[in-house]
């Protein structure tokens, strides 16, 4: 594609062990796409609903015979699935030397970066992510994750994009929930870096709904907090398990509840679970976890009250599948404080049940109406 | 696994982007095995019809509770048929910290490969080849190849084995067609690698027959001309395409056949071909091409005979369809004597139609009662 056009900046760029990539910013869709579009062998693969809230952008600048539709769904993200999305890609002409451009959010970028790693032993891929999600954690960290019957994020590669083409405009049309699920994400990873930028974070998400341009500033934030753990460590095998903060409690009430959560609020869910049996367990004063859960309440009600405690069984099964899981103790991120997790066995019986217990039965039931003593 | 046992020795190491890898020597199918079954996290993807002609060995020394079998066809070989494998693995409890072991030929080797390298976004994967095909070639080089609807040899990855458990034992079992078709790809890389060569394997396979272990020698000597080209080009953009000699048309008589002529002898017609057109492009004197058709007619016989110029058309239309297929023309693999192999565009309606053409119309159909003049 030559130099970059003169109306994209660089926001940063990613050490790979399968190439380095850049993620550049654009003012609106239609200065990123006329980036991407350059290529007549191009594929493109976009997310239904993103395609009718910008169907004009769109059907002015990508050829309609090269592009598949796919509905973002945790259905469509299996293994089968992913079949005929294949085969439409080869059906409208994708060759070796295309690129397949990805627009959309975690579900796209799943799909995409698993069919561009196992497509001709490899092919080019560049994404476009347009939720808040992909945005500020997914586009960067190379990993895709696939479904195949009940096993849930078993399938997978490290793929990185071959180019993230970003645009802070495309965040307006999404659905307050979506926003808030993306933040689950940028939460997370400012507790990660630490007490003084989490409190930014909290101080700026106060006046969101009346500033929404300082979404596009923690978008930035959240990519540089994660750049060195995928750097470290792209293979996940230490220091960027870290990142999976809130994630083994947070998939294990996705799943429970059908997807009825969204991934980030859930994250948010999961995150306090862990601080909370972080608490139990002496690691951090039970003080830390009543101010996250004071703080974090507004970002994950009303789901939190999806989690009955009926749903207990079904949560320690999706625990026990998760693929975490190794042996009687699952490996789970405990905190310390602001910026001082770790992983760390946790004894399952003895420790996690009662404590997710504890946490699903009282924290979250008499959240709203009787906010426990904090210790 | 520690130390080698006492019993087996080194063949040879590969390197590889991925990890380096060595191919062990083992004097029975029941060393070789057990070198592999220490982990007890193992599963192991089998051969169907391999499994009934090694009962006894399989049965004593893998834990059946963690085999899945598969029978090596071409169906099998495509992503579809993958996800119930895969499936059954994990339910025969495969874990991130376990690894596949496969037994098995080509079909296996795909298979196993291509689930190792998307499961767990990677797995460790041991390969154990049993037909002379997966010693002599593809057990080394990373490759797998899976089928897509009609799309063939599509998807795939470069993820090499951790280890290859080689045992020229089991090749007695083989019948002698499979035999052939391995000598395909032997007799393909001793043509790459000069005339000493293979003027030194035509004298041993004279005598193959009377002496088996013949077999053993040209396993060793085909991983050591292959190394170098796997080793300098792993992800087969430069020189280690000059190993797919025989092969763009192999692959359209395979196709075009529905497989009725076993891959190695139809990439002995392939060689046949691209060196028949290597000729009529003036590349190579005619008589080279009247000597290896001379030389490699028992190699291929009776299989040439199924390739009627009623295929023609279906023939065309799969090397339109191969990857390699870039534009108007056809990347092959040409010849210029022996050792001397060089890739080079040749346009498909003016010059690689017509030779196809007169090579299946002429050369095969004549050639056991005509023999045409050299030139």
């Amino acid at each position: 594609m030559g130099a970059l056009p003169a109306n994209n900046s660089l926001m940063l760029t990613v050490k790979s062990k399968v190439w380095d990539y850049s993620v550049e910013e654009f003012p609106s869709l239609e200065a990123a796409l006329q980036t991407a579009v350059g290529n007549p062998r191009n594929c493109y693969l976009v997310d239904q609903k993103f395609s009718e809230l910008h169907a004009a952008a769109l059907r002015s600048l990508i050829p309609e015979a090269r592009v598949v539709y796919v509905e973002a769904t945790e259905e469509n993200k299996s293994y089968t699935a992913v079949a005929p999305v294949i085969q439409q890609l080869l059906q409208r002409g994708l060759k070796r030397d295309g690129t397949i451009v990805v627009l959309g959010g975690g579900v796209l970028q799943d799909i995409g970066c698993f069919i561009a790693s196992v497509l001709f032993r490899g092919l080019r891929w560049e994404l476009v992510p347009t939720t808040l999600l992909a945005q500020a954690d997914s586009c960067i960290g190379s990993k895709s994750s696939i479904n195949i019957g009940e096993y849930k994020n078993q399938l997978g590669t490290f793929y990185p994009p071959n180019r993230v083409l970003m645009t802070s405009s495309v965040l307006g049309t999404l659905p307050w929930d979506e926003i808030r699920s993306g933040l689950g994400e940028v939460i997370k990873l400012q507790l990660l870096a630490g007490e003084r930028g989490f409190r930014e974070l909290m101080v700026d998400l106060s006046r969101l709904q009346s500033e929404p341009a300082l979404l596009g500033k923690w978008v930035r934030r959240s990519l540089e907090v994660k750049k060195p753990y995928i750097e470290t460590d792209e293979f996940d095998r230490g220091v960027r398990n870290l990142l999976n903060y809130g994630h083994t409690f947070g998939h294990a009430y996705e799943s429970a509840t059908h997807y009825a959560i969204p991934h980030g609020i859930a994250v948010i869910l999961g995150m306090l679970t862990a601080t909370y049996l972080s608490a139990r367990l002496g690691l951090v004063a039970a003080e830390h976890y009543q101010e996250l859960k004071s703080l974090l309440g507004r970002w994950h009600e009303p789901y939190g009250n999806q989690l009955s405690p009926a749903l207990l069984p079904a949560i320690f099964q999706a625990i026990r599948h998760d693929k975490k899981a190794t042996g009687d103790a699952i490996n789970c991120i405990l905190t310390r404080g602001f910026g001082r997790m770790e992983k760390s066995p946790v004894p399952f019986e003895t420790q996690l049940v009662p404590a997710v217990t504890a946490f699903v039965q009282q924290e979250l039931a008499v959240h709203n109406s009787n906010p426990l003593p904090t210790s």
